[in-house]
Formats: structure tokens, sequence, C-alpha cells
């Protein structure tokens, strides 16, 4: 089954359109994780246990993996393969950002999709497509490509304008015209920027989005599900990270945003 | 001591403007090297002792120890402690391409200048300076942004004109004028295109140009060192991955390279 039909059905089976996005920063997790030999791993169990049955897929980003060095990397192993055993059903993307020329491309898609296991990677388009093609040769993954970014300063370059369009709509014209020949790309679409957000839906078609922003970054979820919505009434991946990890009550942080995401979607 | 000046003492020091980039993808070691527990480590250590005579820094690519899982990552480390402990003069680059929104980069930052405790990384534009400042806030390491890349597609939105001016130029000028307010900004400008790299070295000063695409990639040495040498003389760091590390007689390939190198330089 491709990633994207994999997302589609435990979105329909779940009724939800929501992500859960563990940044488990070893710095920030709470006194009772970082008791164990193995905080990240303690506390993404215990997530995973109490928002899964509200999620439709899971992002890990690398980063704050890679900051706790090689027992960080074994850390996201076993949270991966704990999370597959528990719920095989459930979309896993690595929040990588890669981009390198084809032959470090190729070693990269190996680490992710290979050896992780992750179903889908977010990469960057700078160095065009022949860099990236090693990752959209795997046709059953989904290679997520970064277009409008929901940091504040995502304008300095995606904003310029190239005979009219801003970059961001240049890389969402390429993707969704070019680069989608295995139909294994997804565009990220930044809930900060709501109106972005509705031009990139209308060059995308059906395309899935990932739709990073929402809670701490403060995107609101009433424009990203009024902009981002397909045809099929779906087609976002709508991710919360610390505003669920790291509240008090995950389950119900959990719960409440699919409700809510769920609320607009509703006709 | 800030990352450039380290490195412009070892290349005086040595008369190199050499980097050996230690691209140790463990399917395409040699036989003697995976025969050990750590071939990777085992691959590098002899790398390192062959060519650092002639070097004047280290690049590892994070993919090909990432696609060998945790194992890997303690390669990596415990490869980039030998370097350092016998040579601590020779700068070291990770060449991850990271970028990524504020909090993510922090923790690159501490995963890869901290726990690593790599002198220079490199990084891609896309997402704009805020998202690099944590990099960028680190004044004795070196941050190296790519501008034009060595891929034979990077043209594909690297070249798109935005007023008249590629893409490229407009990164080369953002880290020329405003993202190098600490003075530890480099650029990364690919041999196979010499006269992008002869304007990108008009923009930047004597900045420290990071020059990947020669050798296996098939990269001028004499355009390159005709175009890129900043007023001093200096201001490359050169790149050789495969045509060395993978060459039948490594310290042979990297001094005649470095000599072909300096014959150029000669006025």
């Amino acid at each position: 089954m491709t990633a994207e039909k994999k997302y589609a059905a435990r979105a329909g089976a779940v009724n939800s359109l929501l992500c859960v996005g563990l940044d488990s920063d070893a710095t920030s997790l709470p006194e009772w994780a970082r008791q164990h030999d193995s905080p990240q791993l303690t506390f993404n169990r215990r997530i995973i246990d109490l928002t899964a049955p509200h999620a439709a897929a899971f992002k890990f980003n690398m980063a704050f993996y890679e900051a706790a060095g090689p027992s960080g990397l074994r850390q996201l192993a076993d949270s991966l393969e704990y999370l597959r055993g528990e719920h095989p059903d459930i979309l896993t993307i690595s929040d990588a950002k890669r981009g390198d020329i084809g032959n470090s491309s190729a070693a990269y898609a190996r680490a992710i999709f290979d050896e992780l296991g992750f179903d889908a990677v977010t990469l960057s388009p700078y160095l065009g497509r022949d860099a990236l093609q090693p990752f959209l040769d795997y046709r059953d993954k989904a290679c997520i490509i970064l277009c409008r970014t929901s940091n504040p300063g995502s304008a300095e370059f995606q904003n310029l304008e190239i005979a009219g369009q801003a970059l961001w709509k240049q890389v969402a014209i390429a993707v969704a015209d070019q680069w989608n020949s295995n139909n294994n790309c997804m565009l990220v679409a930044a809930a900060t920027y709501p109106e972005e957000m509705g031009q990139i839906r209308a060059i995308a078609g059906d395309m899935t989005l990932l739709v990073p922003g929402i809670g701490a970054q403060g995107g609101d979820v009433a424009s990203v599900v009024r902009a981002g919505l397909n045809s099929r009434g779906q087609g976002l991946i709508i991710n919360a990270s610390r505003s669920i990890i790291f509240a008090s009550e995950p389950a119900e942080a959990a719960s409440s945003l699919r409700d809510v995401i769920n609320q607009h979607r509703a006709p």
C-alpha cells in the first residue's frame, strides 16, 4: 500500500486528520521520563499510548534524536518499532528536511526508509529534482517537499518573485506537474500562512499537504481547514507537537484538537 | 580560535587548500575494512593516516553514517575523535545540509557542534535566516550556506531569475550582507559551475568558499582556482571525496591533487 493510501485509510478509520509531532527534546522532558535510561523512548511510549486513538499520523523531528547522540538514534528506532507494533496502520513521518546530491540522497533514503522504516520524509527543494530522485524512486513512500514553511522569516527567499510568481509557488508547480510522476509527493504548507495554503491547494489538486504551525506557533485551525481541504474533504495532515506532547493531559489535547478540526470540516 | 582562522592557519602550515571528503559509504568499502566490526571507523582511520599530511580539512557527509544506523553514528563520533587526537589543527566539516525552524535548528546545532564537536556545518538557505540563527549564534563555528550546488539539476530553482538576478546570487548577497554579522559564514560554490563561482567571489569579498564537485563529479581545478581565490590567495576549501578515499593510493591521490591546486595558485 502507498503511504498516501495508508494515511487516507487511517484518517477515515479514526475520523481524524491529526498528526502528533514527537518533538521529544531530551532537555525538555518531564521529570518522570528523565529518570529512565531511555527517557525519549519512555516518554514516546506514553504519548503514543495516550494520543494514538485520536491520531492518523506521527511525525518525528530528527533533530531532537540526533541531539542525544547514538543513544537518541536508538531511542528513535525503538519508538518507531513500538508504534508500528501497536498501531501498524498509522502513518510515520521523518521530519528530516534532507536534501543532498544523488549518491548522498540515496544514502539518506536508505537510512530513513530502509533502516528506520519510515513511511514518509520531509525534503528541501533547493537542490532541484535530480538531487531528490533517489527518494522519489521509492513508490510506496511519501516525499513531502518544503514549499511554504511556518517560521516568521520564511518569506526571505520563499516569497521572492520570479516572473510574477513567488518561489514557493514555483516549487508547488514543479512538484505537482513534474516531480510527482510516481504519485508519491506531498507538500509542506504552513498553518501560519493560510492564504498561501489556499493557493497551494489550487495548484496541487488533491495532493496531500503536511501542515505545521498549529498550536505553539499560532496557526488557526479554522483557516487551515477552510483553505486546505481537498475535493474529497481530506488531503491534510495537520501536525501539532509541543501543544500536545507537553500538555498536562496529552490525550485530552489530542482528542480536542481532532474534534476542533472535524468541526470545521463539517459542511 | 574561529573556524575560519583555524582553517587559514592549517592551510598555511601544510600549504594546502585540500579537503578530504570521508564519504565512507559502508556498502562501498573495500574488503579489508568490511571484515572489521567497525568498518567505517577502520577505513577512516587509515584514510586519515594516509591523507592528513596533505589536507587542511576533512568533511564528513552525514548521510553515509546515518545509513548505517546507530552504529554508523558511533563510528562517525569515533572517527572524529581519532582525527582530533592526531591532528587537532585540521578543520572538521559536517556536510549535513540541515535547515529547519528555530527550535529544531537549535537541536541540530547542539548535535553537530556540541555533541559531535564539528568546527563547521553545511546548511540549506530555503527557510531563511531566522531559521538558521541558532547555528549563526555559534561565533567560533562556521556556517557554510548552500549557494550554487554541484548537481546537474541545480539550476532548476537556483537559476530562477528574481529582478534580473538568479536565486543563488540572492542567497550569496543575503549571506554576505546580512547573515554574516558574526563573521562566521561561508558559501558552497560548486566546481562544476566556475563562472558562477567567479560571481560569488565578487559578491562575497574574501569569504571562504567550500567547493564540491572536483574529481568524480568532473569539476576542473584550474578554473576553480582562477575563479575562486580571494585577495589573499586563499579562501577556498576544495573538496574531493570518492576520487581520493577510494583511490588505489589515497596518499598519492591527495598529495597530487594538492600539488595541482598549488600549481594553479602560483602567479
